[in-house]
């Protein structure tokens, strides 16, 4: 008898996920340099090399015992305490190691984040447009995951809509700066304004609002463009990091959440954590991996070929009349689509071997996300299929 | 608002965790070499170095996107497939990739078997002695974990005990063999029958029953002793293993689900696993530790000190007049403590720097397991003072 609910899961397949195994399959027929493929927010660029040395450094000399022994299950204590003094030296916070817990990346941080700050029943809500994969994390805990509308205008906060849909049950809000799928990174305005809501909210409810910020783009941040740590601007914070990005380390499931000194239980965060991850059995993230991570504070890959895209594809899309809010962080561009079906539109693109992916399931309609990791030559090469298909589908 | 069942956890803290907490707190003050510490089941052999070597070898050689890339979310193909050769070579059966699911660890990979087969509501029968850690496990998925008492003869399964707890609403036994505490190995005789019993129950009850059969200590077997695989005897079997004891290596978490081909939607269950993994955010464990496991099949750390700890201590807990069934494997041993109460006898056993838990979070009272996962040369240096605690507490 195998869990039918888990069954059912399949059925809601992922469009991102059909989009790349399509983009394969033609790859296979074309060659796959010939498929233009924007479809999945893989990270392109490699691990930097200091990270692998210092892995082999570790694997050389340390002792077999403590490099791969147990892990304490709220952590290894060295590694939260580097991530603490990383995060108070970057952005001015007062972290202690016991506000850091290790995660199987971002997506095991707001799994658990979820997890620690609400019990079933309650509503967490998210805004348009949002990463699909908050439905399965939210909605398995017992929890509900609620979509405030997009403010299509620049994709920060459309707070008459986030009003409309607050009430008491609402035990945490769920954002994403920079933000997947639009590139949006959220201003100190919103966040301030965000801040002094929840705040009132609070007061108005007597309970605790917490905000669950999921940051795994926070190091893909374009120039010019000032990208405030949320935790900054509202205590009940929990911050979900992942390295993912950051070293281009997808696979190795590394992150953490960091709760504000200052929120609700502040010491208990990590130890709750523990007791989530207690019952599904995953204990902690590689022992391996923790400590690779605290070896390398602060460094990332050479990530500048995001931006570089970045550029070359909104320059293209302005120039063919989309409407497009220029992206501050990322490898997403979030554009609107010629037609009001955005899966018709994406669609029609596949004839030009364009693998654009359609907002529907990021809960807006009539946009399309291109995530644009991929080789800067590889965009140019897509530029006259892009006009092609612009010109051929709607005349332009 | 921090979710108050996971306070509730916070509660019962695990005996051997605070057991553990005093023996490093004792060695604080008079030397840690001083403290016999029996408490924790950690692997005390190094890693082998043909482990480490294949990690090295793949971080200087492989592409970083390839080797630290975004693991398929039912695992790594190449892997899957080497662990299930690896497994029809060794036990005759006929796996394929499709059929394996790279977990973290057996934990990772008892609490996925257990949400796969079960609904909420469900019994999953485990019999005493059992690994504490099975209620979380079970218990969080919304099915009941219910403990059929122990056979104190031999620590093989009481049939009649298992007759009276059964019934329609079972759908899963939870074993463990090798066993954690008892040490002791399931005979093919107990497998034979527990198999014939459990195909008579899922034809009276028109269902599935499977057996989830936890094997972290699959390659700890002492000489002589016959370690049947599960799987072979039973078709609705998921097998859950882990590298952690085998290959030293526990802070790394990686194991796996092997689903018999022959059970019940078998290609079904590592999508399944999946799903389940979705939902808390794990996904797939580290994919260099994939990638390392499957490059070092049948391979194993030298486990020899297991076995002559083992020798030791039943010759001198046999010549003191405990009760003991010889352990057939791992690196515990369960012997029948010298007064009812095995709290009470642990405690007075503190007195003499001997670290023992008592049985009765196993599921089973009046015994105390040790787990022999340390020196030779220190196990020989606790004898004395076990002898001194004998003789004074109980005159013998």
């Amino acid at each position: 008898m195998i869990n039918e609910t888990y069954k059912e899961m399949l059925k809601k397949k992922s469009v991102i996920r059909e989009l790349s195994e399509f983009a394969t399959a033609r790859g296979k027929e074309i060659g796959y340099e010939n498929v233009f493929d924007y479809s999945l927010g893989n990270p392109s660029v490699p691990v930097p090399q200091d990270f692998n040395n210092e892995l082999i450094d570790m694997l050389g000399s340390m002792g077999s015992m403590e490099l791969h022994g147990y892990s304490p299950s709220v952590g290894i204590a060295s590694v939260k305490d580097a991530i603490a003094k990383e995060l108070n030296d970057r952005f001015g916070m007062n972290y202690t190691g016991n506000h850091i817990f290790p995660t199987s990346g971002a997506a095991g941080a707001v799994a658990h984040a979820v997890r620690c700050v609400t019990k079933p029943g309650d509503e967490v809500l998210t805004f348009a447009p949002f990463f699909p994969e908050y439905n399965p994390y939210i909605n398995t805990s017992g929890a509900v995951l609620k979509v405030v509308k997009a403010n299509v205008k620049d994709f920060q906060i459309n707070f008459d809509e986030l009003d409309a849909m607050m009430n008491a049950n609402v035990a945490a809000l769920l954002i994403n700066t920079p933000n997947n799928p639009s590139g949006v990174v959220y201003s100190s305005e919103t966040l301030s304004k965000l801040s002094s809501y929840l705040y009132k909210k609070q007061e108005e409810y007597g309970h605790d609002i917490f905000i669950i910020s999921d940051e795994p783009y926070r190091e893909i941040v374009f120039n010019g463009v000032d990208a405030p740590y949320v935790s900054k601007f509202y205590d009940n914070t929990l911050s979900c990091y992942s390295y993912s990005k950051s070293l281009s380390i997808p696979g190795e499931r590394i992150g953490y959440v960091a709760a504000n000194p200052r929120c609700t239980d502040a010491e208990l965060i990590s130890v709750i954590c523990s007791q989530i991850s207690r019952g599904i059995g995953h204990n902690c993230p590689s022992s391996l991996m923790q400590y690779g991570v605290a070896r390398v504070p602060g460094k990332t890959a050479d990530m500048s070929v995001y931006e570089t895209n970045m550029n070359i594809l909104y320059d293209e899309l302005t120039n063919l009349g989309f409407e497009v809010v220029k992206p501050g962080g990322t490898f997403y561009i979030f554009p609107k689509a010629l037609e009001d079906d955005a899966v018709a539109f994406c669609n029609k693109a596949k004839d030009y071997d364009l693998i654009l992916v359609p907002s529907d399931s990021f809960g807006v309609q009539g946009y399309f996300r291109m995530a644009y990791c991929i080789d800067t030559e590889k965009v140019k090469r897509s530029l006259p299929a892009l006009r092609k298909f612009v010109k051929e589908c709607y005349g332009r």
